[in-house]
């Protein structure tokens, strides 16, 4: 393959809906293997403020208007065009020194994080605007006073602040989970590889697919931006704990209370359980993944494992395995074919990573490796940023600060051998927070304690096993159903973890009142509210159904025949239903009961409208309770009111949740649950 | 009443286990009707490293040890022996001047919501050490590699750092929720009222309830407590923005990302709404809600009404109704029968209240009371920090920004008039986050409008109308099960909102592996995990029962019979079971299909064990989905599996949550939820 050289291309801003470039000619970004120039950046003359007026004012107030479902479909539309793309990404990320597998990580990785969250609007939220959280609390005895508590989407902006190692995966995982909150973002990617960034934005924008203003991106510096964020906005930032720590105590972010997540160094550790010595699968499997995470990407991710915590008599096996299969990762051009691993992304980021392992080396011995002599299969090594994995060990961990506070951002580890489980533990924790811990055993016990004894200090815990060999995602990947972000070093934050994801860039309400105007707050039914009667509900449609429509109906007596019918014909002879005595000993019931599926069977015979109408199905039943026993004589009564109705984006038909409240002859709730519904939009139905 | 003089009690601070007194003699503490020293405060030579490290080592492995339950058991006899000593509380809470109105609030209140924590805990929270968050995450298509969200507590210290206004509620709404996570606490009571806070935690220490050093408190200045926090321990803070913004940028809480969460001023605001015009209830209501706020603890209570918003044309008519009200409300010794509002905390406070009232003066008039004029019905105006109501009115509130800006902690409130609701919505916003808001209308779509629009600038909105009048516990009550807290200027914390108020002391962990791992480390069976059987698990008590019991049973057919004897029986003829034709219309089903409550009932019919036993009861059922349609002649198995076991604390049965899963002929999952049962901890039972 041929490298093109080619003039440096100037990146732009995309501010107030305008393709802009800095006043100045900026710095000069590199190629991470052969050192050319790739592209320059600068932000000078931008005006931040009106950036961050623009998201609020232009694309706030629209993508407020859509429903969760309808930033769903956008965000899906959106993810389908990028990955139609995806070629014209991954020859861009060659620049930033990504071999293919790398770059399916930031770009394939980034695109697939985008479409998990549209899949999970769709099928984990409301099509609403406003999302409930947790179930009303009661607040009186009455029912007259109740609350809910709602999340709506915060009116500012959300400012994603990015590294330079995943200038694909670093934005899409940020932006997806914001826009389906509702909130505009302004992306500002780390300046060495945000040419990448900066192609991804061009082709979003150029769908036409989000609202205008509800993407912007600055390449460069965002000068004085902090400076104008407000209570509404939110800001993210991944990179150094230096930096992050300097924009966590901004006076503005401080001033304002400002939503800050960080995401910073991680010293992450993996620990070989003491039932896996060589020759078992684990064992093997525990070699791959470290060698894997040491050389994926370089070593240049914040999830890498940087400690490697073995059973002092595995120690020897492990090292010797793993500089066997480190001398065989093939450094090189990361375009090529035969390449295993490829460049730092700059020659500054060696030398960086040089005087990491320097200061490692006062505490622990290189045990496979040489930082200073570089062994290339391809490339040119006095231009590209190569280095081959180090790796180190410490024969007295406890004693060797450094290589729990140490991050050397590249192909580095360091083995460290424990005694007993208690010190394995202690040593993963002496990375005081990190984001991601993992442990490789078969053994039941040993998971238990080890993720139970490191869980505190972590995001993420991975077990790695036979079993899950083939289907693990593997130790440094963050997935988009799962928190990523880990407390203390790590920076404190918390990341994606499927719709928590979402809540972070929403406020959540305790909203206090009478249920019927708490109901009409939240579009949702909830007891106590108004009810309307009239038509059977059941031959509504979407279109004329409306929460609060309510039936109740006849009753109906359950006597001994129709209990022992009932158990006859399922099967179901529980001793409660069929033997007095046995039912009067047991501490619930005075004597027989009707069974419980008896009382929802009836129930249902009770409310079901026969005759073909809107109703489609009834998919299921939720939290449904026994609350009073019904016994031999009792009269059941259903009262049915529409509680939820949930129409899908595209489809003839939507979801309707029905309250059920069962009673008997003296008024008491003998059941209560919630009963779930098809029913088409319109009757009789369009196709 | 007489108030008695004496020697002012020398405060003392209880760390590491023992009661120890400052080295110095300290500031003295006056009480705020009389003047009279109450006690002086120090806590100079306090080891505050060792403190943290008391608590930390001594208390946490203690609590963590502990389940839920018996963690929510520990503060139910704590609640209850507190309530039982309240009087000594009330009698020493009257030297801060608050009446017995005020008192309990904070006595009363505060004990209450630590009973309803201990309460929560118990219904809310399983009876466990490791608390699952959201569910199973399935990440791979042979359920080989599954994840699951675990919460798991802090291992460090939780210092709380409270105000002044509520030296008990503040103590116990925030250690509550502590000690229910397992984490210790150090609390710091504002200097001013420490004298209360020091008693109440004699008593709890007193009681031998809680472990040793699971509450601590300092007395006096917290020294350089800060800078000995780490990771695992967190903060919070109530009182001033100022010294709260001192404190989250302490070098020591920035540099290990330690967890803070902060509640300081709020400018809260009420709205009147364009319906309740005078004369009607929501009008009065709204009057004397206001008045009450203004007045109750003297208007020193961070969610006090600071903004009465009201349509211009109410303004009058509101003006007139409030300085009525207020001229009424007699200010004296807290401790007299006739006092209506007590005095401020302190001549400090009194000092500090006017100067806020006269910024408001420069863009706002005063309508009702004189600040510089103290009218009392009894005690010492020369000595005590007594202070009338003070009602102003801003004419062009948009042009006023110290009205929304500046906090005057005592009985001030401005009254501000708008000319359409998003006006009204829009002042309140002003406010920059509060910590609450209200509205008063019986109007839905005044209720809707508003809550929505305010709802991302508040913690909490509440709306009053007549139908919640006598039970609304209003605008000003934080509420145990309701979040408190506000984004911007509030701090941007939440603190309690029920079992949320106890997640901010765990740390969440997506702990990914196989299901048989994954299982060991929760402690509940999932699918995928190990399964055994045998013995039918309905024959078996909670001492014999473990997760992954499994029955597997016959398989029995549905025939056309069946589903027409089930219809005719329980009167369930929905088209889709009864008429061929009809079922073939629509969307989800090929023909005639059975009942799911039929599916559900032959499902029981196959998996009861019919014979007296451990199993008491079904009480409910929980996600209940039906999955594929069952058509005549489909063969139904069901495999019934111990999920979750909960044994209860004071009973001899406890909860058993079994995984369903009906499949078909063809192995498909026709039905899949979970059944719950009550079960005997011993079969035979012993009671």
């Amino acid at each position: 393959m041929t490298i093109t050289l080619r003039a440096p291309r100037r990146l732009e801003s995309h501010v107030c809906g305008e393709w802009v470039p800095g006043a100045k000619e900026g710095q000069t970004l590199l190629d991470a293997a052969t050192g050319d120039p790739v592209a320059t950046i600068d932000s000078t003359g931008i005006d931040f403020a009106a950036a961050l007026d623009y998201g609020r004012t232009k694309a706030g107030p629209k993508l407020r208007a859509m429903t969760f479902h309808e930033r769903a479909g956008m965000l899906k539309a959106l993810g389908l065009a990028l990955m139609a793309q995806k070629e014209e990404f991954y020859a861009e990320s060659l620049h930033t020194g990504a071999t293919r597998p790398d770059g399916w990580v930031d770009i394939e990785g980034g695109i697939g994080t985008m479409l998990t969250f549209a899949s999970k609007g769709r099928r984990e939220l409301p099509n609403a605007r406003v999302l409930t959280d947790g179930d009303v609390e009661p607040l009186s005895r009455d029912n007259s006073f109740s609350a809910q508590h709602i999340l709506s989407p915060l009116q500012g902006v959300a400012i994603h602040i990015n590294a330079f190692n995943f200038p694909v995966w670093g934005m899409l995982e940020k932006i997806a989970p914001t826009l389906l909150a509702g909130v505009p973002c302004l992306v500002k990617p780390a300046s060495q590889t945000a040419y990448l960034t900066e192609l991804v934005v061009r082709r979003i924008v150029e769908t036409g697919i989000l609202p205008e203003g509800a993407l912007q991106l600055v390449c460069g510096s965002v000068g004085d931006l902090l400076d104008h964020v407000t209570e509404q906005d939110a800001v993210t930032f991944t990179g150094s704990a230096h930096t992050g720590r300097k924009l966590k105590t901004h006076p503005a972010i401080v001033q304002h209370s400002v939503r800050f997540t960080m995401e910073a160094d991680s010293l992450n550790a993996t620990i070989l359980g003491p039932d896996a010595v060589a020759g078992t699968p684990e064992f093997d499997l525990f070699v791959k993944e470290v060698a894997r995470e040491m050389t994926s990407k370089a070593g240049q991710k914040c999830t890498a494992i940087r400690r490697v915590i073995a059973p002092r008599g595995q120690v020897d096996a492990l090292i010797a395995a793993l500089r066997d299969r480190l001398d065989k990762t093939a450094l090189g051009l990361p375009g090529d074919e035969g390449t295993r691993m490829g460049p730092l992304a700059s020659l500054g980021q060696r030398d960086e990573v040089r005087a990491r392992i320097r200061e490692l080396q006062a505490v622990a011995e290189i045990v496979a490796g040489n930082p200073d002599d570089v062994r290339i299969a391809s490339g040119d090594a006095g231009k590209g940023a190569f280095l081959n994995p180090v790796l180190l060990y410490a024969d007295k961990p406890f004693e060797a600060a450094a290589v729990h506070d140490c991050e050397a951002f590249g192909p580095v580890s360091t083995v460290m051998a424990y005694d007993d489980l208690d010190e394995a533990v202690a040593l993963a924790a002496r990375g005081r927070g990190s984001l991601v811990s993992s442990v490789f055993t078969d053994d039941k016990d040993v998971a238990e304690r080890v993720v139970l004894g490191v869980a505190p200090f972590h995001g993420r815990v991975l077990i790695g096993n036979r079993a899950s060999a083939k289907t693990s995602t593997g130790h440094g990947s963050p997935l988009a159903p799962l928190v990523h972000g880990g407390p203390g070093r790590a920076g404190g934050g918390e990341e994606m973890g499927g719709i928590r994801g979402v809540k972070h860039f929403m406020q959540r309400t305790a909203v206090q009142g009478t249920p019927r105007l708490l109901s009409a707050v939240t579009g949702r039914w909830i007891k106590g509210a108004d009810t309307q009667q009239g038509t059977h509900p059941f031959r509504k449609s979407l279109a004329e159904l409306r929460i609060g429509d309510q039936l109740v109906t006849a009753a109906r007596k359950v006597t001994q025949e129709d209990v022992e019918h009932f158990a006859n014909f399922t099967g179901d002879t529980f001793y409660a239903h069929m033997d007095s005595d046995a039912a009067k000993a047991n501490p619930f019931f005075d004597d027989r009961v009707a069974h419980g599926y008896l009382i929802a069977s009836f129930a249902a015979g009770l409310f079901v409208e026969p005759n073909p109408g809107p109703v489609l199905a009834n998919y299921g039943v939720d939290n449904l309770r026994f609350l009073t026993p019904v016994y031999f004589g009792d009269t059941l009564q259903v009262r049915l009111t529409c509680k939820e109705i949930n129409p899908r984006e595209n489809a003839g038909h939507g979801e309707v949740r029905w309250d059920c409240q069962v009673t008997n002859q003296k008024a008491e709730v003998v059941a209560q649950y919630d009963v779930l519904t098809m029913v088409a939009k319109q009757w009789p139905q369009v196709s």
